[in-house]
C-alpha cells in the first residue's frame, strides 16, 4: 500500500501558525517524522489558500524538499496554487484532488499530464456527496473518461470512493466499500488501457467518533478496504497500530516475507 | 459473525487436570466467561479420547449445560464420543469436525442429520493439508456432496478452508483466503439448494509466532476473512481487542447500528 502522510494540514494549529509566520521548521519536522514512519508521500494541505496561495505552496514545497527527499501531495482547492507547487516540485507529485466537475477536470487533468503528476479523482461534485454506490461510480467514470481524453496514464490516476464519518453517515461508509469494489473492476468494465489505482482519505471514517475509538475504527476500515484491493491511503503514519495492521496485512496476503521481527 | 469459544481444550493444563479429576467447576467457569464475552457456542475439545471417550463427553456436556444455557461444539476425533455427546446435548450442537474422507463422512453426515446438528467440514484428508487452493476446493466439494446425499440442510454445514500458521506456511495462509472466496461462490458454482456457511479456526494462524504478535495477527486475519464473507470463527472470545474488531467490522459494514458506546 502506498502511504500518504496526512499530518501537515492547515487545520492543525502548529501548521497554521508555522504557515502564518513562514517558519518552515515545524513543517519539515512533521514531514521527516512521517517519512521515517513509512510515508511514501507527504500531503501538504494549505486549505482554501485564496490569498497568496501560489507563493505559499511554492514556499512549503521548496522548504520541505530542500531538507528531505520525499514527493508531496499538493492539497488545496486553489488550482493556481497547485500549479505553482508543481512548477517547483522535484519528482512526481500527487494532485489532491479533483472532483467530477467538468470545469475542474479540464484544467487539472492537462496539468497532471504536463507535470507527469499523479492525481486523486474523488467521487464528489459541487452538488455534494453522492447518495449511493451507483452515483459514486457514475462520477468516477466521468473522471476516468476525462483522464483518457487528456492522455493521462491510468496508473497515475488514483480513484477515491469518498470516506465519510461512520458516526454521522453509517450507510455511506458501507457504500464506500461497495464503490471501491466496482472501481477495482473498471479496467474490465470500461475496457481501459491500464488499471487506475484507488485511494482513500482514511481518517474521515472516524471523524466525530470519540478519540478512544478513532484508531480502532480507522485500522479496521483499512483492513476491509485493503482486503478489497485498495492501493493507497492518506493516513496518519504516526499511528503505529495502524501501520502495524498494514504490515500484518502484507504478511498475511504473502506480499512480504514473514519473519518474527516483521514489525521492526 | 457466529463466535465459537475455543478455550476449553484438553491441551490446556487446567482443562486436562479437571478432566482427569472429573472436576467440572473450572470447565463450567471457562464456559461462562466465554459466553459472557460473546461466544455463541462453546467448543469442547477432549482430544483423541480413545479411553472412555463416550463417558467423558457425556459428563462434560451435561456438566456445562446443567449450569449454563449454551450450545456446544463437540470436538474430538472419537466418533462414538461425538455421538454420545449428541445424545445428551440440549439444543443444536456443532460437530467439530469432519474431514473429506469418505468413511468419516458416511458416519458423521447421517449423525448430524439425525441430531439436527451443525457440522464443520474441513478441507483436509488423512493425506494431510492440501497444497493449493484447487485441492481445498475439491475436498470441500466432496464434503458438500456428502451433505447433499445425506439430506443435511446446507445452512447446517460450516465449511473450513484450513487456517495454517503464517510463521511456518505463509503461502498457505494466503491460499486459505482464496479458498474462502471460492467457498462463498459454491451455491452458484454447484447449484446448491442453500448457502453453506463458512468457518475458520482462527488462532492457528499465529501458532509459532511470538506471543506479542499473536493477537495482532489473529485480528488482522479475521478482518480480511470477514471482508470476504466469513460467517463464523473459532476464537478466544476473551481476546477483547479481537472482539472489538468484530464489533467494529459490523459497524463499518452497516450490520449493527453505530453508537459512540458500541463497544460496551
Amino acid at each position: 500500500m502506498l502511504v500518504v502522510g496526512e499530518n501537515i494540514s492547515v487545520i492543525s494549529k502548529v501548521v497554521g501558525d508555522a504557515i502564518k509566520e513562514r517558519n518552515a521548521e515545524p513543517i519539515i519536522k512533521m514531514a521527516k517524522e512521517q517519512k521515517e514512519a513509512g510515508a511514501d508521500y507527504v500531503d501538504v494541505n494549505i486549505g482554501p489558500a485564496t490569498k497568496n496561495g501560489e507563493e505559499l505552496m511554492q514556499w512549503i514545497v521548496k522548504s520541505i524538499q530542500a531538507e528531505l527527499d520525499t514527493p508531496l501531495a499538493l492539497d488545496t482547492k486553489n488550482i493556481s496554487a497547485i500549479e505553482a507547487g508543481l512548477e517547483v516540485h522535484k519528482g512526481s507529485a500527487i494532485i489532491n484532488s479533483v472532483t467530477g466537475d467538468k470545469d475542474k477536470l479540464d484544467i487539472l487533468m492537462p496539468m497532471a499530464k504536463k507535470y507527469n503528476s499523479k492525481i486523486v479523482g474523488i467521487s464528489l461534485t459541487e452538488k455534494g456527496v453522492p447518495p449511493d454506490v451507483d452515483s459514486r461510480v457514475e462520477i468516477i467514470m466521468e473522471i476516468v473518461n476525462s483522464a483518457l481524453e487528456h492522455g493521462l496514464p491510468m496508473e497515475n490516476l488514483y480513484l477515491d470512493p469518498v470516506v465519510l464519518p461512520v458516526a454521522v453517515l453509517q450507510e455511506q461508509v458501507h457504500n464506500c466499500i461497495n464503490a471501491l469494489k466496482v472501481f477495482k473492476e473498471l479496467k474490465e468494465l470500461m475496457g481501459l488501457p491500464g488499471d487506475p489505482k484507488t485511494i482513500v482519505g482514511l481518517s474521515n471514517v472516524s471523524q466525530s467518533s470519540p478519540p478512544e475509538l478513532k484508531s480502532l475504527i480507522n485500522r479496521t476500515y483499512l483492513s476491509i478496504l485493503l482486503s478489497h484491493g485498495l492501493d493507497s491511503a492518506i493516513v496518519d503514519p504516526l499511528d503505529r497500530e495502524l501501520m502495524n495492521v498494514v504490515k500484518t496485512f502484507n504478511i498475511l496476503t504473502n506480499k512480504i516475507l514473514y519473519a518474527h521481527s516483521y514489525l521492526d
